[in-house]
């Protein structure tokens, strides 16, 4: 397994486009991932009650057998919107569907942006034989781009995976910024391979490469109402991955690794974050402890804005880490800053942390709870006046 | 019922005493409350798995029967510091026990401040006597001002109650600003009363007062490791209250009144709050439901940063409120924003929301679950540029 430069379409057969529909004023807003055979096709998606038409819809068109495409707007999460939006959604996905050959159910649709408002259907439908004309395989990035929100640079990844003597590749593209929080984030993630998966398999796969990147990331707390990880397996490579083989093992460390490098670009472009923070929690008495403290430590607006200030208040850590719902015993707790030892069972190790301890853009907390042998890590960003500023002037 | 003018001496029988001993460089950062004969206390604490020491301290201090006075220092939370912290926080009441005539158990002690310093010890000694010597009665707001942190005003109340021909008076003082959340808060409330209220009586009515106060507010999620509220009951009124009579009724009510006149103070002051919001949720399956979908939305920064901007971007709301544990049935959601329904059964009502329907200090959200009888209200402030400048510095 090496990670390559590429983008969306280096696996086989997979094309992309971007174009600008006019949801937003300026900004590439419709993006287009088509493979030119039916791929087999897995989604997870945002556990919020309130979901979006299109994760309503998407869900439901999973349930067939294959897919072609999937078409992302963003400006407008058609959300809110009642039956008058998944109407919207069927809508775009029959015409797309008529353009390049395929039923509506073949055509996956995601959305992303503001809440509560109609999308703009003429605008978004007059460009679909434009959106199609586009479809090219070069390295343009430019499906990448049209996905984006206030993200500030795009996110993509690649990898290959040599098989035998054959080889397949793994892409994807991601557009965060806020609104993320596990299961899941105003993220949308789309992830191509010419692998030949089942689609049971690459359901399982996808789940349990989610679990430690997407999952395990977390920028605000707040969880959004069009979270979908969508991936496409059209099996072009001529390289079949099927259950428990070694292939199989191959294949999911790949999907581990390129979600996890998507996810860490996320946290890493947070609005507003200047820190990227990993929080290890260790000795935890079972998984959901631990991953209970990490996410606590991680959305407490205390720790985050001592991050943003350079400032090892690790007092904020030992609150956060007291406040969870199961009661922790506080005479058994470790925390490290960068390595370094700041409480000893319950107690401050030393008035004389250096007040540079936190400088640079990277930050590693370990709690260590000494009560068992479950553990985790949690990747976050810091919180900084930008944060407010981007979120309070947003609409 | 009336509220008054007037401090914590208001209530017969109480001093009060507040000095600068050098805790922080310049201001006031010792208090002292005293009853001249022995009162019924009653407290509650942080439910934070890491207690400060004052709490372990206070909390054992309780089982006794009678209680002289609540010493609180500021600038310093005496938290992770171990057996040390403890024999610090014993030898202050000790100390001070000898010099106002009791035993150290009948001095609670409460702190607020960084975690995990050591209490400068010698500086607090020395000044204990000085402490004693400057109670008196007047209403100097001395005590009141030596127990905040980043309070930005001085917070206290006070009630008189006409019970038959004779009156009572309850008085309390308390300080925020920040890691306020429900059960409980950074928070210390000292509270006294001349009426005579049996010890079990005087927690079971404090109890009472605080789900509807204390326990309904948060500013940022966080909980603090020294929370305490402590009430002081003196019986100089000649005034008895005894359970399930009138005179319970009417001590509970005023309780409860002054409970919620401090607890809005806190939120008002919250850390860089620009705006006071009261978030009502109505219509829940049972008060559980009512409590996570209120403290959900109050808690999410994507709101309270719009909240800041002016900006009524209801979709955050309704995603807070499908983000909570118990699925809730979107389809039957309404949200009211300061009066003017903008979601209508999980649709969004119109685009044309007035863009200054949040201009002004107080925001009113209301949230209508439509699937069952159960309501609560809870009080939160905004997150400005402000909070997180405060909290990014402070140390």
């Amino acid at each position: 397994m090496k990670r390559i430069r590429g983008g969306i379409t280096l696996p086989k057969g997979f094309f992309q486009a971007g174009i600008h529909c006019g949801i937003k004023k300026r900004n590439l807003d419709l993006a287009l991932i088509l493979s030119e055979v039916p791929a087999a096709a897995a989604g997870l998606f945002t556990s919020n009650s309130f979901k979006a038409a299109p994760v309503i819809l998407s869900k439901k068109y999973l349930d067939k057998k294959s897919h072609r495409a999937v078409i992302i707007n963003s400006g407008n999460a058609n959300c809110l919107t009642g039956k008058a939006g998944i109407a919207d959604s069927i809508a775009i996905s029959d015409k797309l569907g008529s353009l390049i050959g395929c039923r509506k159910e073949g055509v996956l649709v995601c959305s992303t942006g503001i809440i509560g408002k109609r999308l703009p259907m003429s605008k978004i439908k007059k460009s679909l034989p434009l959106l199609v004309s586009s479809l090219h395989r070069a390295h343009s990035k430019k499906a990448a781009n049209a996905i984006m929100t206030t993200d500030t640079f795009l996110k993509e990844a690649a990898y290959s995976v040599k098989i035998g003597r054959k080889s397949i590749s793994l892409a994807g593209i991601t557009k965060g910024a806020g609104m993320i929080e596990p299961n899941m984030a105003t993220m949308l993630a789309i992830i191509t391979t010419d692998a030949r998966v089942e689609k049971r398999l690459l359901k399982k796969a996808l789940k349990e490469a989610a679990g430690e990147s997407f999952n395990s990331i977390t920028i605000d707390g707040d969880m959004s109402t069009n979270d979908a990880i969508i991936v496409l397996a059209n099996g072009l490579s001529g390289v079949d991955i099927s259950e428990s083989n070694w292939a199989y093992m191959k294949f999911v460390e790949a999907l581990k690794a390129l979600c996890l490098d998507l996810a860490k670009m996320v946290v890493k472009d947070g609005e507003g974050a200047t820190k990227f923070i990993k929080i290890e929690v260790i000795g935890a008495k079972d998984f959901s402890q631990a991953r209970e403290v990490g996410l606590k430590i991680a959305n407490s607006p205390l720790f985050k804005t001592m991050c943003y200030g350079d400032n090892p208040n690790f007092g904020r850590i030992a609150a956060a880490c007291g406040a969870v719902s199961r009661p922790i015993n506080p005479a058994k707790v470790d925390i490290y800053l960068n390595g370094r030892k700041a409480l000893d069972k319950g107690v401050a190790v030393s008035d004389k942390l250096p007040r540079n301890i936190f400088r640079g853009k990277n930050i590693k907390i370990r709690v260590c709870l000494n009560s068992g042998m479950a553990q985790t890590v949690i990747f976050t960003s810091d919180l900084s006046p930008e944060y407010v500023k981007i979120n309070a002037a947003y609409s």
